[in-house]
């Protein structure tokens, strides 16, 4: 489980780039809470919605449609993308844990091969800290969940106030400190990390109805019926009148569902403008053959499926994320990758590419090879998903859970419930738990025992207990 | 929180015990399960039940009122009374969890200041690993829970197979080891520790049916109405119908639950012979002056109490334990004590009363001049409970609490739930949770964060993580 990103394995492929540059450029875009499915040139994308600049990622660079976190919220996810690590490595396991001391993120390594870096957007690991971090010469962030307009900045230390929509704002940024790069021999890291389209969703002033009365299409799952909760935990249907549930989210301060839905749809247009400014910034001043441009959500969102809203479980509009991979005459044109990845492989693939070496013991694997277009499958391609209970969401238990291209097991600790078994393939919709069929009992039986045997193997055995103070909907409470 | 037993403090105490041998044998027996109320002498006790031997031990020596277990589960329980430690210090969780390398129990610290110690009986840490264990001389076991009739016992590394009844038996294997002794200048520390009163309740042959017709008193929480779980957790109710509560207790194959509530107290009368037997030898052999006995239990038990049996959570019935000390000349005969005393602080008291010195790092307090009519309160009286979640008893969640001597606070981990506060003065049958009571919701917090508190200065900030592989009626489903 343990591998050091190796840099010698890519060296080779560095040169047949071919570019004039020894090192790529990379933009990383991260988006929040953005559904894998909400990208308009996905068959399964609401008609309604568009994204044309995702869309042109897409078509002129890699889909990587089998991307996915392996927990599945902001800050643990975030921590697995900066260190390549599972949540009960790098110890960042809900979004009031502070990141443990001695943490190295990956970033450091690229400064380290001469990388002029920036984070610019939404850090939160550490909460209300925003100061600038260890592996980035250029800093732009903001406290916790920030707010979508007017935000207070930290600009590399200082707090400045602007007016104006944060994704707007914060691309403004990226812009800003790519020109700056201009006339630099560095190759540049710049991590754009949106606020949007994080919950409560608001959408640009431009952005506001555009959808109007389109049509919302809720999942099959939705409908509180016997039929979808034969078989289900018992939380899962508890979970309905809940802050995450469809019949109380966020404890009656949502009473529009369909609004909600297209609101979120709404919010999504200013990140694929977003998208579309930094594309256009890159050709404008010919750095579309020396850049890498990576498009991926932090964790999924659900909307309306097994009456649920929000993230933290283990289906698959929780877990699965937009991925895409564009980089003209490095990566080919309009490829469509099936290979499972996940937000601990983006710091080996990206110091692979960097040829950077690293003292992370990351648990994740280089995906370059993929988009050098050497889809290949390694062996593992069966991963570990952890979510660890928290006091302020109590309707969502401790899980475990092994997500294999077949199967995916479901273990949640704590509670008196079930476990889950699902074939992806026959059921993609996790519809039919297979755990106590006679002819999948088998199959739930060693899955696990691998889950297990991956936790001892990891010295994983343990739930992190967190003091915590308040409990969703307290606010409300108090009113 | 750590304290070493410290050996000088109670040098003048022993030289006040005026024996012709310098130091005190010991005779410490613990049954399992056996509820703090089921002593005849007690007001509480059902009219029918009798125990003249634990009723002498009271009149004759100290009946300790108080007496509690910080994790109400066998192993757990036991290694705490073995290290003085706590359950998140000694590391064995629940009754499959290895005693973890290194491990010290304090019987090796009387063989160091020249005790002879034996151990004969149930030990039960480490499930079926019933080999001698370092500290004892002489060793009499068995695997797991054992059996009430024609054992299989572990002696001394031998394997031999008795007929007969177990309780007995062991009473016999404790009166010879005691014959043994004989003549030996040195002093002996004996563990006796019955497999009665654990459930299934087996009574010896000459006492089954004892009780007959006698008429069971079921406690006022037992029934299922609104005003019984009016401000209880969901997990009680929900726990009345699953093997522990009592609506289908054992998972069916408790269909009588009169006749449970008898062969329990049945299951007794044998232990409460033990204790006669053993009380008789040493006034036959003029021991009685040169020894003292400590009798008490492992956990509680609930019968019936809101809806449950059997222990685990942090109710009165479950952490209340019997606790009597003997000892004619030294303790005064017929004392009432009611400082709060807990399994952790056997340790230290037996290691002070023996002048030992140790190293393990004990949680626990010596109460040695509390048995010495010195009831002086420590101002530190309010104890950490805490119970950790199997996958085998799903139905009782992850517990902490703290119980002090007015309030109780409970903390349930991993499940969405309520907390709960008792006063337990104003009501010691717990029916009327108050954590939400406008009046007492600053006493709740403040608990809770001391809960916390305590927690994070022990560094228990984490809740084991078990592999198990079978869960409480599975052997019945396989049939």
């Amino acid at each position: 489980m343990r591998r050091l990103a190796a840099a010698g394995l890519v060296l080779g492929l560095l040169s047949l780039a071919g570019a004039a540059q020894a090192k790529k450029n990379v933009i990383f875009i991260l988006s929040d809470d953005h559904r894998y499915d909400f990208m308009s040139f996905i068959e399964a994308a609401p008609d309604f919605l568009s994204t044309p600049a995702l869309d042109r990622m897409a078509a002129e660079g890699m889909h990587l449609r089998n991307a996915f976190v392996t927990t599945s919220l902001c800050s643990p996810s975030r921590a697995s993308i900066l260190t390549g690590q599972y949540a009960h490595r790098h110890g960042v396991v809900d979004n009031s844990s502070p990141v443990p001391q001695g943490t190295r993120f990956f970033p450091r390594d690229l400064q380290k091969v001469g990388y002029r870096t920036a984070f610019i957007g939404k850090w939160h690991m550490g909460e209300e800290d925003d100061r600038p971090r260890p592996g980035f010469d250029h800093w732009v962030s903001f406290r916790g969940q920030g707010v979508y307009e007017n935000p207070t900045l930290n600009v590399n230390g200082r707090r400045v106030e602007r007016r104006g929509y944060v994704t707007d704002l914060l691309t403004d940024y990226a812009v800003e400190w790519l020109q700056s790069q201009r006339g630099s021999k560095a190759p540049f890291f710049l991590y754009l990390s949106h606020k949007a389209v994080h919950a409560e969703f608001i959408p640009a002033p431009r952005h506001l109805g555009r959808y109007g009365e389109a049509k919302t299409r809720f999942p099959a799952t939705m409908a509180n019926t016997e039929r979808n909760y034969r078989g289900k935990p018992k939380w899962v249907r508890e979970q309905r009148y809940s802050w995450h549930g469809v019949d109380y989210p966020y404890h009656g301060q949502l009473d529009d569902f369909d609004g909600f839905y297209r609101r979120y749809a709404e919010t999504l247009l200013a990140v694929d403008d977003s998208v579309a400014r930094l594309l256009a910034y890159l050709g404008q001043h010919d750095l579309a053959k020396d850049t890498l441009v990576m498009y991926m959500g932090d964790n999924g969102f659900l909307l309306g499926e097994h009456g649920l809203i929000d993230k933290r479980n283990a289906y698959e509009a929780s877990i699965r994320v937009p991925m895409l991979a564009w980089a003209p005459g490095f990566i080919r044109a309009g490829t469509v990758a099936d290979t499972l990845v996940r937000n601990i492989d983006v710091a080996p693939t990206l110091l692979a590419l960097a040829g950077a070496d690293t003292s992370i013991a990351t648990d994740g694997e280089s995906f370059l090879p993929l988009l050098r277009g050497r889809p290949r499958r390694s062996l593992q391609r069966e991963f570990l998903y952890e979510y660890y209970w928290e006091h302020a969401f109590p309707h969502t238990p401790t899980t475990f859970a092994l997500r294999g291209e077949r199967f995916k097991y479901i273990y949640y600790h704590g509670v008196w419930d079930r476990a889950e078994l699902y074939d992806l393939e026959a059921d993609p919709e996790e519809r039919h738990n297979l755990a106590e069929i006679p002819a999948f009992v088998g199959t739930a039986k060693t899955m696990h025992e691998r889950l297990f045997d991956r936790l001892e193997a990891d010295n994983a055995m343990q739930v992190p207990l967190r003091r915590s103070h308040w409990q969703a909907g307290e606010r409300l409470l108090g009113k």
